[in-house]
């Protein structure tokens, strides 16, 4: 098979459905995402079924329980599913709005108008839910897109799509809107990302090594999460009771997600009194600890952490542990070691506040919160795709908002530049 | 010389200054940006001597006129540089505004601060007043920068470069703010544009040549602007005097730049009666015209025009001209041959008006209006560094706002994640 072609064919088709989605209204994008979450209700069994052989393949192939986990799609998974697809449709709709149309001297009127992007290609991991997410998502904004999942659920996402692609079409929105990359090969991928004038936007998610290849290869912009190395700092000033607050929900809320803390820093004027009582709450809750010579002095039991411990994005119950002298320092350290995913400081010292804000260079800067806030839902911005890690055009939460870009809009009356 | 270890030298030099310059104040880059200014006044002679070894060089090599003028500083053009850079000056400081801070049930507070991008490579050609420009730019938005002009201009650029480094750096910013690449061969550029994790944006102006292979060869994101094939369509419900009015200052008032309309549309039921006078006027102006088939039926001393002027980017006095039988035929057109920059409808008709806006996907979508408008002086943008061809981050002017990008800032009081 040309794989080559196959993807062309496929870029083609999809760049042909964005020129007639463009034209679309509010109403006929509303209306397919309603057709869109009715259908995956009333598919439920199929979906099922497709799944269930995608379950048992990954069984066979031994895969981790937790991946099994994520690759599952369980009756209230479908409601679920169904339920996002629904809470997209009732978001307010972006595209066409004029955000600030002022009147210059020449006599013109001149705003910036909210407008879809294009041709999204959308790659992805093992969650089928993210086939629903981002499909709706790109209907949403009046985007055409190219879903391209992983192999372990590729049963799950060629009858998801289907099912989407159907009712979407049903209810009104062009045919190839909504198009799956069903060949699962890295090739597929990469003449994806080079599809250059065809695909105007490629959102990966996933394995690191699948992002660097698609970014190495790439002729068309990526959006791109490489991973959350997340730090709390604890300044001299915290009030301690909310800093163990804030650092217990930090780490264990939910370890297995790029938001949750991985590194706690501690001011060396609160570390006597903040480690020990933190670390009991810590082991109380299962996480592994692993820290610099100066938390060891305080408690020998914690492991050494490694030069890598730092740099590491452990998802998982463990974290590593350092004693800093100075906010400079902790800051420092961040800059180093960390991802510019999500960053806190826990203080009662509003100068303190400001400088973390002002010098750490990250996506998302908190003061006195816990770094698993950073989410779309949580800032108000609805259902997300996705969480960037890069700084132009999307930083942080990727919603709507984020998949629209924007043209410059002139009203003249016969206006001429002298 | 091993020019990926000068540019690598180079980058992290910038990225070193980024992180300095992101924690001054408003104040330190406006003194900075006034220095500038001032310093371009008091070393006129020096640029001047300069830029003449730059067009003596260029005479020599038979490097065309026009080249030749926009390489050429005068007193008045070094005084034009001048005033820029005090504009840029002058202009509000949009760094670290919070945009729209909302309270969120959680009991968070958030929004998005605008803050620089980091280090940014530029890449441009002839103009030496581009090297002003785009330092005061990444200075007023808090940017290191990397210029890199052209071969034609390195004497002019090399010493315009340490006249503002140096008085950025007097004036309290960090040293290598401001740097030029001064090994002028291509691999310097391909090498900035894969400094991954040094430089964060590429913006490229220049020749398509060059940009393509930029884009091919870069890791980092590139804003580009490719060329402007800028169409104005002239509808069946015109006022034909605006429409002649409008039609003659989009192609002569300045017809070697991006903005300048280089292909005219006619609906088929005023072609009669607008295009005698209006070719009369372009002939007046010493403008070529080149037709289609039913343009040389009305008037047959029009050139015939081959599909290559459909794409042409003339930058001259020359125009294609072409009869559609419907306002979808020209979006049609426009769709095919443009190039996304600027598009213009000259229309009474408000239904017709607001199709064109809706369905014409280019950086700017202008209703009765001359496509010399495009610009972000007119827009009320100030200083630009160019116009963006691309759709994400930024579209049509890039001025100051353009070079910044945003964070999340998130303020609790210990709020967790429940």
């Amino acid at each position: 098979m040309d794989l080559k072609a196959y993807v062309r064919e496929c870029a083609l088709r999809a760049r042909e459905a964005a020129t007639r989605m463009a034209v679309l209204g509010p109403g006929t994008r509303e209306r397919a995402l309603l057709a869109m979450a009715t259908a995956i209700g009333d598919c439920a069994g199929q979906i099922r079924e497709a799944n269930a052989k995608d379950v048992d393949a990954g069984r066979a192939a031994g895969l981790p329980t937790a991946m099994i986990d994520r690759l599952t799609l369980t009756n209230t998974r479908i409601k679920g599913m169904r339920r996002a697809v629904a809470e997209i449709a009732a978001q307010p709709d972006l595209v066409g709005e004029i955000e600030h149309l002022v009147r210059r001297p020449s006599g013109i009127e001149v705003g910036k108008m909210r407008v879809p992007i294009g041709v999204i290609g959308i790659i992805y991991e093992a969650r089928p839910n993210v086939t629903a997410d981002a499909a709706a998502l790109c209907v949403k904004t009046g985007n055409a897109c190219i879903l391209r999942g992983g192999r372990e659920a590729i049963n799950s996402n060629v009858i998801l799509a289907r099912v989407l692609a159907e009712a979407a079409t049903s209810a009104g929105l062009p045919g190839h809107a909504i198009q799956l990359i069903e060949v699962i090969d890295r090739e597929t991928v990469i003449h994806l990302a080079q599809a250059e004038g065809l695909v105007d936007l490629i959102v990966a998610r996933g394995g690191e090594s699948l992002i660097r290849a698609v970014v190495e290869a790439a002729r068309v912009p990526v959006m791109k999460h490489y991973k959350g190395v997340c730090h709390t700092y604890v300044d001299a000033s915290a009030d301690l009771a909310m800093a163990e607050a804030v650092c217990l929900n930090a780490k264990v809320q939910r370890p297995g997600v790029c938001n949750a803390m991985e590194t706690l820093l501690v001011h060396r004027d609160v570390a006597d009194q903040f480690l020990p009582p933190m670390f009991e709450k810590y082991r109380a809750a299962g996480v592994e600890l692993r820290g610099c010579e100066r938390v060891r002095a305080i408690d020998p039991t914690v492991k050494p952490a490694t030069e890598d411990d730092w740099y590491a994005e452990y998802l998982d119950l463990i974290l590593a542990v350092r004693i800093v002298d100075a906010i400079g320092e902790a800051i420092e350290h961040i800059r180093k070691y960390g991802s510019a995913h999500t960053d806190a400081i826990v203080t009662k010292d509003v100068t303190a506040a400001r400088r973390f804000v002002r010098e750490v260079d990250s996506s998302s800067v908190m003061v006195n919160a816990s770094t698993r806030l950073s989410d779309g839902g949580e800032y108000g911005l609805g259902a997300e795709i996705g969480i960037s890690t890069d700084k132009l055009h999307a930083r942080g939460p990727v919603g709507a908002a984020e998949l629209t870009t924007y043209k410059w809009v002139v009203y003249g009356e016969g206006t001429i530049r002298e």
